[in-house]
């Protein structure tokens, strides 16, 4: 249970093919056992919030390719209880999703949702985002609920400080390792995979104690928390480029809650195995639909006529059968189609790129790839990005 | 093409079967021919309002059974463009749906929608619902939009007047059946077949005058409208009474906008072959799921832990596959999952309605069972139920 097998790894294969990029990366393929299955890395997990990739049924995840998928327990701790889901046998049938199931531990919800919260060694209070009714975390309590919840891996409770915050990442630090502690001790099920969680802002010296602590502690897989949330991109990157040595290369490595497109095909290169992030699901129901070219959006004028599917060559459902006219008629006049099929499309973007990701890194030509692919995908401004993350903060905050 | 075969005839089948409702009804199956496909009739129709049936794919609306998808020409006419729908070789291709189709006129959306609407014998200027722009419908540019989006079923455009005000409907029968002609001759295309509308509100005569004019007329089928509209359920039913009888027995007879599942199997009882309405989507994405034994409100506390799917016994993807604690949950987190899972079975609920009343009727049982789903089907309030329609249409003018 929870072997992690490493099937192919750039540089060998690089060197092996005698690409032009022969030095190769640090990137890699592999295999990761699960209760629900086997998940074929590097690998990128949808997010279902509230039990649901938001628009989609888990008949269209698996359409998608999907393999595995996140859920929150924070949301579900609050609504619908997690008793309620262990009494419905834990969210795979709850939801009715089959496949390898992650859930993050609720605290980085707590952080960056709740309405008042209040630190103490042991644990944080906080106030529902719904309703303000008075609520606890302790390290305990996280294990306790992800047992209810069933996920094949969950996290330790950890807390995400401020990345560009030096002595709130120290204080922060303390916590979440001597939590890490207690989460490890709290676990009963031996059918989860718990992973500790790597903190430390931007911090090198930081994030080397952070890999090191967890790493003594022998976690059967290791995330990297506190990253795209607020940092520069070249910041994230070098911070993986510090972190992601320190950690065992027999572990699978997971990077939380990232990312848009160019930053999996960064973080792939940097040695990251598991992805998750709303963004796919997200952009698809504001009209942002993912190409190799970057975003379309599907509100511009420009597309009112046009024949095309979103991406010619997809696969999904939504760019066999529909043309850009049509989705984009559909988003003008708002209906709950157009959110679906742009979702629908988003995902199995994200999971073609995984695939072909995988592929390249078998070939030995992952390097070449990802030059290839971040001249080709436009990005958004990183000004511009920021901007609204701030403001989905604020508007979560005056909740 | 069009024409119109009746395979069983209740009085008939049920005195061969010698049932104990040995007298029948006027029910009826046949097979309507369409250049899309053969509508086995009894048949209801779902509707794609803005060419398409909220939240459902194509591929949904296939498996639970649908056959005919109506669409409505006003709103397509203001939003994408009728034009630009017949550029995509029309509504078929344009939402992805290969089976029959049928449009109405858009007559009934400017009369219950448009915000300033003026009358005159020639057609009528309206000002759209959504931008308050300036419009105009005769009864050659009805036909006109509507050979531009190439259903399969097409409408006169006609005038629903107030069911219970005789002067307004004796002044609207004359132009409806005026606009009939003058619809009768626009049409160019021969491959769709063109309703006439029996109007009169709830007069007898005025009914019984409307579908004699209306077959001197020698239409493909027969449309009744104006029903379903404010008045009470016994004066439909008296009004069909005295209508069906007057239209000929070999061409299709269509219900415009009706209904609920009582209504529907009260109008098959009186000889109807086609329904369409916009309820079983609307009440399911307000989380109102129908079952025999009536409607089962979702968001009720009673489902919270309930175990069950929304109807024991339902092939429908959403009762195979989740409980109707799940569903509840989708409801109170406000998830898109739900309306689509709601919608999924609602429809799937009406398609079985229709196919076990088809199976009736070819057994000589229909009395029997219509008998027995009456009594089994709690019906809501009716004033409820008028008091929600009129709370939608002054939202709807509010607009």
């Amino acid at each position: 249970m929870f072997d992690f097998t490493i099937t192919a790894d750039d540089p060998q294969n690089a060197a092996r093919a005698g690409t032009a990029a022969h030095t190769g990366t640090a990137a890699r393929t592999g295999f990761f056992e699960t209760p629900h299955g086997e998940l074929h890395t590097p690998v990128f997990a949808p997010v279902g919030t509230q039990a649901t990739v938001k628009t989609l049924t888990p008949r269209d995840l698996a359409e998608a390719g999907a393999t595995l998928v996140l859920s929150n327990t924070y949301h579900l701790y609050l609504r619908p209880g997690t008793q309620l889901v262990a009494d419905f046998g834990g969210l795979h049938s709850f939801m009715g999703w089959p496949g390898p199931m992650l859930t993050d531990s609720g605290g980085f919800q707590v952080f960056s949702l709740a309405q008042m919260r209040k630190l103490d060694p042991d644990g944080v209070t906080f106030r529902s985002h719904i309703d303000g009714s008075l609520h606890r975390f302790t390290p305990e309590s996280a294990i306790a609920s992800q047992e209810d919840l069933g996920a094949d891996v969950i996290m330790c409770l950890d807390e995400c400080a401020e990345p560009l915050d030096r002595k709130y990442n120290e204080e922060a630090l303390t916590r979440t390792h001597t939590w890490a502690v207690r989460c490890r001790t709290a676990q009963k099920r031996r059918d989860q995979a718990l992973f500790g969680i790597v903190q430390g802002g931007i911090f090198a010296d930081l994030r080397i104690e952070s890999a090191r602590t967890l790493r003594a502690l022998d976690f059967p897989g290791y995330a990297i928390g506190g990253l795209s949330v607020g940092e520069t991109k070249d910041q994230m990157y070098s911070t993986l480029d510090v972190t992601v040595p320190e950690l065992p290369a027999d572990k699978p490595r997971y990077l939380m809650g990232v990312g848009a497109p160019e930053d999996i095909v960064e973080g792939v290169a940097r040695g990251i195995d598991i992805f998750d992030c709303v963004l796919p699901t997200r952009v698809a129901r504001n009209g942002g639909l993912l190409t190799r070219q970057g975003r379309l959006n599907l509100r511009n004028a420009r597309y009112a006529a046009d024949p095309l599917p979103v991406e010619p060559g997809c696969d999904c459902y939504a760019c066999q059968h529909f043309s850009r006219a049509y989705l984009r008629h559909l988003f003008k006049t708002e209906e709950i189609l157009g959110l679906h099929l742009a979702t629908v499309h988003n995902v199995r973007f994200m999971i073609r790129l995984m695939e072909e990701i995988r592929r390249q890194i078998a070939a030995g030509a992952f390097a070449d790839f990802r030059a290839a692919f971040l001249a080709e995908f436009r990005q958004p401004d990183q000004d511009v990005r920021h901007a609204q993350k701030e403001k989905r903060r604020q508007a979560a905050n005056s909740k």
